[in-house]
């Protein structure tokens, strides 16, 4: 049975098996003190076009998100996110448990608006409540919407006005910055945000996401929050090789592009087949509403996640697409839903 | 310059890397419920003769130490490790992070007995200080020495017998059962502690461990814990896959045996050339002592650490061998230092 | 200016510090061992009509709620709340820093109901997301409203059948259960609780309140969690002698009544004068709406707080009355209030 | 039965009460910002010549500690106590709950060198292990011992040059800088740390320690801190009206001396049945040797703590004296020993 489950189903691109395997008897240094993690940065530097940025290799999201986080905050201050944030929902409380409260600001569409954090911020003014500091966002959000350029801008600027960090999750940074509607370069979100992650794991890695940290006042002595998490990996050449080979010949985008491409040739076919959606997403996760008794009969041939029930008789479902989804399963699908 | 710091200089033994590559390509549930980790799980279950155990697998020792007990101690209880154990020494105040105390005994072999332990509890009794309620131990220790079945046995009852969870470290838990020298099976250590982990990472794979929970009380939603500290890895199959290959046809123990054999040989060498060591110990880490100016002349062409200042003229290094340590090199070593 | 800002605008009643001065000389046991303390505990014990219950006195609301929400709860689980309660917004994320998640219900009456929970306990089903374990009422609510026994009893037997926590933030629970309107007793409390505390800062003490701990499970070494958050007084008697007074001759009460009838008079006057009330509650705070203008002319006279934009002509404000109130000055803001 | 056993035995000095009593139907604004607390904050600004320190009342030592640690710590920061330190041993693990590391150094006679800070920070250099970044001292120490003006200074210098914060429990300031050997003042003690507490309970008051911080980088936001533990009260005019009446006429020097006078004089009695002592401390606390069949029969008349076994027939006990101890009960004590 063909999954559209999510972007982590299959293993790590062969190029990027292929990396481990050339360098795999070499003796590195541990802890992220290898060559290959010291090449990875150097690139991601590059692309960055900013010498003066800390990059550090983590294994997840969650993981990365808690670091930051809870490095980043004193005890008694905040962040804010959308009610639909991965760190709002989707982490078991992590941020909380690294003493933070989530303040969340209702969104439709998964992005969040300076108007709403103002809000948030008037609300909080004294000792009796948590002080507002940071502000998460995600792109692609968890709705497969994007930030655009100006919309980034606008936020970077509130929050710089505020005294307010900028985060950013990139879990799926890949596809948000490579679909055609995008007007936002991996150097734009260093510009914008005071630190953000470009993911690995949902774009072709076997793990890893690259945490860039470009607010000067936010570097110190990083790698001891990361080790006190127990995320310093022994052979952190693992995650070095990975994202040396994913930033080697434009792969990472290579890979964020089939899969945009895979969840376009998906929509478009749902469309023809007079599809609606819950919402208007152009990256690797969309959300089509069909008919309960036209999921049941795809859920024999295909997993995926039934997502929001919409009435009695229609449902959203998700269908996530990735750098590994298969052509023919994409048509196939489609085959399928306009029996 | 050939390197015998550590036992995580390479990276993975090629048949996990072969495991890997052939499964790559399927599609896999997220989150360790994929078929690899479910068969990892009842292999090693079989090898502990005893399917009633719970084995997860975490990326790292220090993740592992900290999410096993954070899980099972309540807000005021405290562990208790020797001096030189690895929570207490070398996790940057992960235990500590995660609310708890490490309360620390001395120990010059790196063992823990139950005299030591029960001078402990006689100075905590109330509710001003802490309770002493989980007592750490490695194996090997950090010292290279290892415990006997008898040693283990009476530790275990102590631990029942007042009440204490009894918790094993085994980042290098492979050496300590190969050695000629142990009685100890990875069934006896499943037997007479509450939980243990199987170390993968110094022992051949690209990062993992595998705890053991036996202790029913221990168990309850363990999932929860690790999702909450980050380490729930997205593609889950990457440890899940390893540890198969490990409990395949004894993988794991043909590599901890060739790490032993390469220590012997390198002890028997330095013997030959009458050294003495600070410690006497029989598994993949040594300490031998050497003149300072002979340390300065093997450093042109030998990586390790100088661990301990011994008087003026001599210091113990640390030489550490594993799965991939070559018999050349070792033989290299033993003849550069005779020169 | 007389002040309705709150009700621990005064200090003691006369009654509490004769007692403390009665017993000042009189050597005791140090952190609650003293003979006030555990006379104050039969007192409560036996009001509640219940002697396996434990008692504990903590220095204020927030201490409490966190000592014992800390407590209660493993590190994954969270607790439920409505959006006004006081460990949701008036705490400094106190409850975060302890690691826990506050899920919010919306509610406009400060209440919580069982089917909003049962929406929380659906979207939260696995180890993704927290598990919800506590709900956290109070009585009054932050709005001055009261539950009623059979809404406390549907509450309870809900949470019983879900194996949820029911806790109670009693900061004023003796204006709730002295209104005429209330049908619980203290004993009530107790009985469709797990825990709950009897607040006395605010009605008539120098500062403490009194945690109630019927539930079995949840009251184990409860006086480490006190120590370690630095809550355990050294002169516990302190605390002791003013809960021992308090629950003597009916002074809790007696107290909590005067509080009601000055709010009472609070409000019959202001029905006459043909306000409005943003809600309807009984006990001591109560929400008039002025208009913003009438609004400016009392505050030259009384100090109070603002609490809620109606539009751009009126504003809700909060009045909160006392154990320490005079009914003078009750009389004397009606007055202002008509002219 | 008369007790020695600790200097919090009775309740407040007379002119405190009368303090409470006099200003106890004043309406004052709540959390502090009451005009006592302000007052309170004056006349110890005054004291200590220095108008740019921050001054906050809090209920009690352990209290004070873990807010002020867990406030001027970075998560991966860690502070630095001698053994006996009351944060090391007696706080139910308050500081490791916080997050931070206690990091012990043996000492005798429970006080701190730089040469033994030194060491600490040898062996702490890379992100393996926590950053010592805080030097915990109390003054008097737990074994009553008292820092000289040089050895603070000393302390103090070692500490600027270090990049380390010096921070001082003075839960019984009073006693150390009131004693004849003493010739540190409360401006000494302001000059030499980044920041101490100013004890209250342990010397006169019925709660409350007053913490000074001086060091610009550790005020920010403190009274979030503050309210997030749980520690701010309602009604902070408790704290400033003790603190406001401890300073008035030199009530806090006079209780202080009070307490060391009797101290002296048991020490004196002590001496002259030629008892020798476990340390030579001139403050509050003594700790007299006694035959354990003396200490049996002085146990019937009087409580207190057996400190150390000596030997089969020996024991060191703990005196403690405060500003309530009777004269009349210091020579009972001499003449029962002396039998």
């Amino acid at each position: 049975m063909y999954s559209f489950k999510n972007d982590y189903s299959e293993g790590a691109h062969p190029r990027i098996l292929n990396a481990l395997i050339a360098s795999n008897m070499d003796q590195e240094e541990g802890y992220g003190y290898d060559r290959h993690t010291q090449n990875a940065v150097s690139k991601i530097k590059n692309i960055m076009q900013n010498q003066n940025i800390d990059v550090h290799f983590i294994s997840g999201g969650t993981q990365t998100n808690l670091i930051a986080i809870g490095a980043f905050l004193k005890p008694y201050e905040a962040c804010i996110s959308v009610n639909t944030g991965h760190i709002a929902v989707n982490e078991t409380g992590a941020i909380e448990y690294t003493g933070h409260k989530v303040i969340t600001i209702d969104s439709n569409d998964g992005k969040i608006i300076p108007e709403k954090i103002k809000e948030v911020l008037n609300s909080h003014s004294n000792e009796h409540v948590v002080k507002p500091k940071l502000v998460y966002i995600s792109n692609t959000t968890e709705l497969g919407t994007i930030y655009t350029k100006k919309e980034l801008k606008n936020l970077s600027e509130f929050c710089k006005s505020n005294n307010l960090i900028l985060y950013a999750d990139g879990a799926r940074l890949g596809s948000a910055i490579c679909v055609k509607e995008a007007d936002l370069t991996l150097s734009d979100m260093c510009n914008f945000t005071d630190a953000f992650f470009i993911g690995g794991t949902k774009n072709g890695a076997l793990l890893g996401e690259a945490l860039v940290i470009k607010n000067e006042n936010l570097k110190e002595d990083f790698k001891y929050h990361i080790k006190q998490k127990g995320a310093l990996l022994a052979k952190g050449r693992l995650l070095g090789i990975q994202f040396e080979e994913l930033f080697t010949d434009n792969l990472y985008f290579e890979l964020a592009n089939h899969a945009n491409e895979m969840a376009n040739l998906l929509s478009k076919g749902l469309k023809e087949a007079n599809c609606k959606f819950l919402i208007d997403s152009p990256t690797n996760q969309i959300f089509p509403i069909l008919e309960n008794k036209i999921i049941k009969r795809l859920e024999k041939k295909f997993n995926f996640y039934t997502w929001k029930k919409i009435d009695d008789n229609y449902s959203a479902i998700r269908l996530v697409t990735s750098w590994a989804t298969k052509k023919e399963a994409v048509l196939e699908f489609i085959n399928e839903l306009k029996k």
